[in-house]
């Protein structure tokens, strides 16, 4: 955990990355983040990633411009000599005497930090995981990628008590998505996934793997499934950034079909790995 | 803006109150926080927002008894020499590398601090204010009192472009609360006010006025009412810490009743001031 720590506009230790108690991140949640996996140091679909925080940030008018952190990215790779980790990226509005509305004159807090990574060992994605479901509790508008992750947080862990891999939400009957992940089925040979709204993440890699379903010539679909059809589905997996692309075989202890990963998310998985090869090999995608 | 401030069991300088990135304050929404209004120097309900605390606190399972933070409290009011103004107090689950799940060996963080108030003038309270009615996107907890404000950050920010002093929030037609306020309506000698459900949060300053009102022998329920009932109402008015009670005269732009203040918000108002004073001379309520 140790390394460099970029933190408004210099380069310092960890352990001296420290922020003023009236950051509005720290008091009011007024930010947003990124993560943004390496492979052998390479940066997984960085545009992806700053463009959709750039769109956070001007949702928010948060005014600053993500252009400049790209070199930041790849400095703090070089500098930290990273190769299988996270880049986590943040940035607030600032500090500044509490108060709720936007304050006057203030100046953006930017941070770009790194984190080993957790990969997932090959057992886990050849058998597949286990999910538990929850009321989707968060705000309207997920589809902005804010700090505000108490909820997440809450679900994770229900989760990790129950010995899941993950809590993947619904409101009403409906799945929309995975605490830190999107979620898709399969039923007869289509793909169904929950339509970009304003209350889920556009996912980097949901958008990716929607990519390869299209180009494997495969039917995907962006509709809303129930829980029941997540229940009957043929196959089930999630994506995620970490994640990946992750089959599911267990729905709150119900198995999914014959309890095991699917024909279509192993295709789908092995074209993910070769993208991910690629992108190791410092290929841009 | 100068002053003590407490952090982590240390009372230092206000611009060496700093906390590391990864706190979970800042990078997940993972805490709590109250305001307590001073009048001269005397703390407004001190023990009721305590406890409210606590709650929240137990909810999220941080383990942190705010018993200590009585006499911290107390502590910076007396170096501050604090008169008119109010206390902040946040804490956080604590710093570690980021994850979603609660990490074990956590210590919380804990922050005491002062702001100057910014009293509300004569004149406003005299003629009431307008507010703007906003729909209610934030997550179903709002009962726990956390920092997670990015929501109510930019409906104030609405409320203050609209020329509003606050913006109140509705949940398909029913009205809920405001963004940092509780809202009562007035309609034939009796009052309304939303129910303590888990979507809005239980004022300390509501409950206050409820038993004002109760005490006067007026008529309260504790029953939701519609964007037309609010509309239609004799008489509107806020509650909260630092808005005490605030007659509304404009909802929208249109008229309540008269558009002047009403007579039972007055009553209301002139009993919760003699509180306030009561207060300000170090009686306890």
């Amino acid at each position: 955990m140790s390394g460099k720590v970029y933190l408004n506009g210099k380069f310092v230790d960890r352990d001296k990355a420290m922020i003023p108690v009236e950051d509005r991140g720290f008091m009011l949640g007024d930010g947003v983040y990124e993560v943004v996996r390496l492979y052998k140091g390479n940066p997984f679909c960085l545009d992806r990633h700053l463009e959709r925080m750039q769109n956070g940030l001007d949702v928010l008018k948060i005014k600053f411009n993500v252009k400049e952190l790209e070199e930041v990215c790849y400095k703090i790779i070089k500098i930290n000599d990273l190769e299988e980790a996270n880049l986590y990226i943040q940035v607030t509005r600032g500090a500044a005497p509490r108060q709720h509305h936007f304050p006057e004159d203030i100046r953006p807090t930017v941070l770009v930090m790194s984190y080993p990574a957790a990969p997932i060992s090959q057992e886990t994605r050849q058998h597949g995981v286990k999910i538990v479901l929850l009321p989707d509790e968060r705000w309207n508008r997920c589809c902005i990628k804010t700090i505000q992750l108490l909820p997440n947080v809450l679900a994770k862990q229900q989760a990790k008590e129950a010995g899941a891999f993950e809590a993947v939400f619904y409101r009403g009957d409906i799945i929309t998505e995975g605490s830190s992940s999107n979620i898709f089925i399969v039923k007869d040979e289509k793909i169904f996934t929950y339509p970009l709204k304003e209350n889920i993440l556009g996912g980097v890699t949901r958008s990716v793997v929607m990519d390869i379903i299209e180009a494997e010539g495969l039917e995907v679909y962006e509709r809303e499934f129930t829980r029941q059809e997540l229940l009957d589905a043929d196959e089930v997996f999630l994506t995620g950034t970490t994640t990946e692309v992750m089959p599911v075989v267990d729905v709150d202890g119900k198995k999914i079909s014959t309890g095991k990963p699917g024909k279509i998310t192993g295709i789908i998985a092995e074209k993910f790995e070769k993208l991910k090869n690629k992108v190791a090999e410092g290929k841009q995608l």
